[in-house]
């Protein structure tokens, strides 16, 4: 049976580490909320799964998309629906080391998403960026010149000195943690063009990284498809040229 | 051999999840930064940690505090030590599923703990509070006004519907996410306690839950030793009067 995701229709924000796992495994899904509403899919399937999918005394309702129905079983949260999809997949080594480790990178980077986030919406989540702009701007110029930098450097070091060879993050085969930062990089280089040229200049290490995984033949023939939402001012990474800050 | 946590030595902080963790199973561990530095540890060894404890290529070096090292094992990022510890601990269920759930719940936890950071931190964690005192009393509002009564509605649903009961977060024993979610409360509680009391209003199962926690014997002790710091403005639950907004 398909994995469902249930993610925001017109945005890759953090659904996007979730498909982008799914199609680098060629795992059959469905994205719901892009799905047709005469066929009980939709937004409003998005929305009514978000006050529990078995109805209002769901146990295992989700706070938040994205999620992810697996036959009976729910799972929300991006970094926990990547801990349980990775040994499906085969996206993470077997070991509970490897895949602490793993789990790990995938929380640093989550980190660093919510930070990105933040420099467009630094005082509330639930006002317009227009309404917050001098603040955005304060909280950029410290994203841009000391967060992101101070990230990159240590995912850098990841890739440097994995024991089995600089190709992927974990071990010597790709794991979701790859696939994310592939997409973290992807994201900081369409919203701070300038800033993040800045971050990853000395970095081949983490721009081959980059190149490997946009290269894989599974995530080169989603990025080319129309499932692949372009990056735009409704998600995370949003390019306001005055928050990209050198 | 002992477990050793790393993490800063006059605050609880993210720390704290793993520290009550550890307590409430009765581990032996060592708190390293609050140890003697002529016995090799205190904050030096916090440092030296952070450059890598196996030296400067060491391919497993943590990006911030707190870390946990077992034996050769170290593993950073607090929501992946407790993935690590819940089952050494007998501190989460067996099945893969119900150690998803409880990740997921810790990250959810997470996620409103970075939040309560931010209401004094709002665009730069390099400055001090004093230095973004209007941009925190904005993020503040809505914080108070709208997230953490958000995420209690949530969690207060999970122990309502557990249908193990609601005695606990998951199942019908004690996980690594109840102590979590103890501790969050009476951070909230101590840093906006006007604001975190009309949160808790009508939410009996989570009042309880806190109350169970902490009556637990281990928890008991630890909170009346002087292994517990207390809570003070260098941690993430700063009692500021002026943003407890209600």
């Amino acid at each position: 049976m398909a994995y469902e995701l249930y993610y925001w229709p017109t945005l890759q924000g953090r659904g996007e580490f979730v498909r982008l796992a799914l199609e680098a495994a060629g795992a059959p899904y469905v994205d719901i909320a892009r799905g047709r509403e005469d066929a009980g899919q939709g937004l409003p399937a998005l929305l009514r799964g978000l006050a529990g999918l078995d109805g209002p005394d769901d146990p295992h309702r989700p706070l938040a998309p994205p999620y992810l129905r697996d036959g009976k079983f729910v799972v929300g949260q991006t970094a926990a629906i990547l801990q349980y999809l990775g040994p499906e997949l085969k996206l993470v080594a077997r070991s509970e080391q490897a895949r602490v480790w793993t789990l790990q990178i995938q929380l640093t980077i989550a980190d660093l998403v919510t930070e990105a986030h933040d420099t467009h919406h630094p005082v509330d989540v639930n006002l317009h960026y227009e309404d917050q702009k001098p603040e955005a701007k304060r909280r950029a110029l410290a994203f841009c010149s000391d967060r992101m930098p101070k990230f990159l450097v240590w995912f850098d070091h990841l890739v440097k000195h994995n024991p089995a060879g600089p190709r992927w993050l974990v071990g010597g085969r790709l794991s979701y943690a790859d696939l994310s930062l592939f997409q973290l990089v992807e994201g900081l280089q369409y919203a701070f063009p300038n800033a993040a040229q800045r971050a990853l200049r000395g970095k081949p290490s983490l721009r081959d990284l980059h190149e490997r995984v946009a290269a894989l033949p599974r995530v080169a023939a989603y990025l080319a498809s129309e499932r692949r939402i372009p990056f735009n001012e409704t998600g995370i990474f949003r390019r306001y040229p005055e928050l990209d800050l050198v």
